[in-house]
């Protein structure tokens, strides 16, 4: 893969969109592509990391586990997705941990010229900002969803994230990733998840064949969901 | 009030540490210091605000509310902290509603300054960026507590925040709003509350009288709520 292919991947990110080409070149000449396996563990919570991650193609898990080893998932992210970027600002310690889930390609680079680079260049900081504010807003959302709907509306909510919300006819929805990976990036036990989800079929006559689902339109689901939750459907706040 | 007293109010914000002092001074001669009383709703998330807050003393709940009045609390931010500044980046659209809980008093500051100043001082952005880092991490334990802790360890995790975590003697802990409030900010119905405070108590053998909790240690307190959690005791990783 080429230093020119690299640079075209990272300038279709926010956070690089106005950064100077010279950066981009010298950042992207010292870019590693790595293909990994689902299990594949990238950097574990508490470890001091020296490079941060796009995602080119495939998906990982952002999460935290206890010693027990129950795991709480803050995100799944996939392509042309960051992760431990925002390390620069906690002296190089992750704050969480990075697994992979499923064949995937990320480029790693080095924080150390993120963090020189964004010293000197305000609009890097700037674009970075507004990325984090971003990432506020869906995780203060998250946390709403929480504590405000129930499981089946919470699984409609994220069904409705995976379709253009504008669409006025029949909808057929394909699962990014299977139901267990769902489940717990929705916080929940797979049987929770899986009870939820008959309910969710039940109450909007939703068709489930495996990891698609299919319907005749959004309304019964946006009905259904969105009546517990602060934003208006079409849903402008959880845009990332 | 004098604008050199907001000065020195707003020098002693980490987002403000670095700052010159022409535009701290320019920033404070716009302030206007209120005094709200509990209930007042300063801005409801969708509104165009044109002011970000400093709360000088007093406690400011953060919020957003369904058209039901289920209401999910994000936070209640004390003395020191700032609200409304994260619109800047959400083209001035608040993301969430802000209500006094008790006698508070806030500075009121033009969102236009900050946002002229953050475009041309990089060290402005960075530290906004280092604020908007803590707060991402403190938002990913609070994810994680809701996941995997149950409500009488997320009650004594709340409690050790209190705390100098490094005492090892007999601690008497006074909660700092009144337990409903508490019991909102952890998501809970008072209910909810209620039994696991009660749970808590039990478990640990502290003494709950009103708004007052006494241990004769932190052992048993740190050694429930911490068995669930991905966080070494004493706590580095809810520091705000």
């Amino acid at each position: 893969m080429s230093s020119q292919s690299i640079e075209n991947d990272l300038r279709s990110h926010r956070v690089f969109q106005n950064v100077n080409d010279a950066f981009l070149k010298r950042i992207s000449s010292k870019a590693q592509l790595q293909n990994q396996n689902k299990g594949k563990i990238i950097f574990v919570h508490g470890d001091t990391i020296e490079r941060f991650y796009f995602i080119k193609t495939g998906w990982v898990k952002l999460f935290r586990e206890t010693l027990n080893g129950a795991q709480a998932v803050f995100d799944i992210l996939g392509e042309s997705h960051l992760f431990g970027e925002n390390v620069i600002f906690d002296n190089n310690t992750a704050s969480y941990s990075a697994e992979i889930i499923s064949p995937t390609q990320i480029i790693s680079l080095p924080l150390s010229d993120l963090k020189t680079e964004i010293e000197s260049n305000n609009k890097l900081a700037l674009d970075m900002l507004q990325s984090m504010a971003n990432h506020r807003r869906l995780q203060d959302k998250e946390m709403e969803h929480r504590t405000i709907q129930n499981a089946s509306q919470r699984i409609g909510c994220f069904l409705l994230r995976l379709v253009d919300q504008n669409n006025n006819g029949p909808v057929v929805i394909h699962l990014p990733y299977d139901k267990t990976l769902v489940a717990t990036r929705l916080g929940m036990q797979p049987e929770t998840f899986s009870r939820a989800l008959s309910k969710l079929r039940d109450k909007t006559g939703i068709t489930i064949n495996g990891a698609t689902i299919e319907m005749e339109s959004l309304n019964q689901l946006s009905n259904y969901s969105c009546a517990a939750c602060s934003s208006e459907f079409p849903c402008k706040d959880l845009k990332s």
